[in-house]
């Protein structure tokens, strides 16, 4: 990959029983084992976690939305303090996205709801036009309109300076009829190709670009998004749009653009973090996912547990309040080494900040653990079991 | 001391000049140096710091509060789960409060604007009925009646199990009379007794008492209060009680109760924890000092700083949004040797817990050093200069 000179992509084992794989995906600050979670540092901050708590908890990459950092703080003001990395103190690897996905789900009156597929009525809060130009929209900051190209995506992922980027693409909400879907999938090709027009122009090795594969639903339009994308030069690829309005049809939509994906580039999978959810994907060839969940649900008290139901606990439970053992006996992460279910208790009955900091610390190791234990499993062929021992109903 | 078999107080110097002194405290959790800083762990927890965080920002002693943790998660539970120490993870010196403070600064309708005399008028709010026996109040948490005797005070503290703990008083507001003051320091005498002999009888010599000086503003009744205590076998002294409305006013009470303070013990000036103040009150043999201010005014984006007018920045002005520096080149803080002014103005404008951590971790370590500068200070007579350094105003 003459374009990206600073990166690769080595995959390491494939399993003759299913797409699943394992890597190891280089950038300029560092190499990571796939698959791999990638947690989301949404506004240049894992929240209520601080870097030095992520490396401990063996944390490899995060991400940060260029959607969020565009308004607040703004990319200027970033590639001033030196980008990303130095401003936000972590200096691993680290992918921004698009700015598209926080648009257009805000857009559609809630974050993700609509993309995601749950289904409720379309409603125009703040996307305000999309053109074949680009996306107009208001600021979730203070209202004032903002115009977002594809050139001004590449341009403000270029300033905030993470390794691997990713091209502006239009996310179509699941309501869509198949004529929009299909209209805006080969609309997003050409801001895929106008976003790598734009990197290319500045290209100094830094940088890699995720092309995005769109299509919603649909089978044909999925594959002609994923043949088109493995086509052109990006670096990697990006699994995105409406997966649908279940698990089920997440796992088919995955399915049927899977085989069609660039064969030798690393495939990151939007948004999707749930851990039955990674064990299905990883057989399909997924590399990397990402998902505000792990670090959202501990602020509000939930604790990821191997082989717990709905794979996790409730620690606001009374059940936890004189509790004195650890969430999890097996985890050796710097919570369950620590600190009592009884003290992380009380911390959330307390509305304590230190509680929401300890249960993330410990939610952030469960991931990485999984994924540890993930790629172990794809090269033993003990996928199967690993599946019934994280989740066993 | 033979009722404190594992405590003692050196003191390793006395100025010429001053009741300026340095000593060492001993406690079964390790020993510290004096003078010193106690952060404020009210319900078991420094707000939003971890205790590796503050091991790291060299904090070397902390408290938490009797009157939150009898409440949430309750005495015995922190008993059942082994204790303090062991509940909130934190292995060094720990001090815990009588409940009585915030038990009368509530019921005064606010924390602490009566005690601290800023004049608001009475008003009842949970404090129901103060007897010879003990304080009637209503629980912060849910409203429920809670009756607090000296005895259950001690036996409280036994089950928290912190090495230092301090006997119940009365602490009266800014405008009570002189006959009112008179009275309850008096019954806070015979509380301290029934303290002391509650405390004797069970006596492990795991934690040591802190009796409390009282007597508001009035000169006699400090100097009666100091002496009764003196008299009395308590491991250390508490300045307690109202001390005035006006910084000059609490100097001038610390000034007139100090000679008739035992000379031998370690004091402890409660609820003062300002930069100025220290700097003043140790010339008068204050040894540790406590306040919620470091890290209450850290979560509001109010850096401390050596120097700065009125001793500290505010990072939520917009003179920091592009500024590179640390709050302070000259501190060695993780926040300052980490981040810029600009990520951390960029992190209260976008509301994030991690803003709150940094600074309350840069705040503590500030008053840190100011502690080992003031110790250096005494030894080497620049009390003045160091002064003058801190607070050039």
């Amino acid at each position: 990959m003459t374009n990206y000179p600073h990166f690769g992509f080595d995959i390491t084992y494939k399993s003759p029983n299913s797409r699943a794989r394992t890597g190891v995906l280089k950038t300029p600050h560092g190499d990571i084992e796939t698959p791999n979670f990638i947690f989301c540092g949404t506004k240049a901050t894992v929240k209520s976690v601080l870097p030095d708590d992520l490396k401990r908890a063996r944390t490899d990459i995060i991400l940060a939305n260029t959607y969020h950092l565009m308004l607040q703080p703004g990319a200027d003001i970033i590639e001033k303090m030196g980008g990303l990395h130095k401003f936000m103190n972590w200096n691993g690897p680290m992918l921004t996205d698009s700015g598209g996905y926080q648009i257009f789900a805000m857009g559609f009156g809630s974050v993700s709801n609509e993309i995601k597929g749950s289904g409720t009525r379309y409603k125009d809060k703040s996307l305000l036009k999309i053109t074949e130009e680009g996306a107009h929209f208001r600021a979730y900051t203070d209202g004032h309109k903002v115009f977002l190209t594809p050139e001004k995506a590449m341009k403000i992922q270029r300033q905030l300076g993470p390794d691997l980027v990713v091209q502006l693409d239009e996310c179509t909400p699941f309501h869509a009829s198949r004529d929009y879907t299909a209209r805006a999938m080969m609309m997003s090709r050409r801001w895929g190709d106008r976003c790598l027009t734009e990197f290319m122009a500045h290209n100094d090795g830094k940088q890699a670009t995720y092309g995005t594969v769109s299509g919603g639903v649909y089978e044909d339009l999925r594959k002609q998004s994923a043949e088109a994308n493995a086509e052109r030069d990006f670096f990697a690829v990006a699994i995105a749009d409406c997966l649908g309005n279940s698990k089920e049809q997440m796992y088919d939509v995955v399915a049927f653009t899977m085989p069609h994906v660039h064969p030798d580039r690393p495939v990151h999978l939007l948004g999707i973090g749930g851990i039955g959810d990674i064990l299905t994907q990883v057989r399909q060839g997924i590399d990397t996912f990402d998902c505000v969940s792990p670090t959202r649900i501990a602020r509000h008290g939930w604790a990821l547990k191997k082989g717990a139901p709905k794979e996790r606990l409730n620690l606001r439970n009374a059940e936890y309040r004189e509790n004195p053992d650890p969430i999890d006996a097996d985890c050796e992460c710097h919570t369950c080494e620590n600190y009592s279910t009884a003290y992380l208790h009380h911390m959330f009955k307390a509305k304590e900040f230190v509680g929401m900091q300890l249960v993330s610390i410990h939610n952030i190791y469960t991931m990485n653990r999984l994924m540890r234990e993930v790629r172990e499993a794809i090269r033993t062929e003990t996928l199967d079991q690993l599946h019934k021992e994280w989740c066993p109903e």
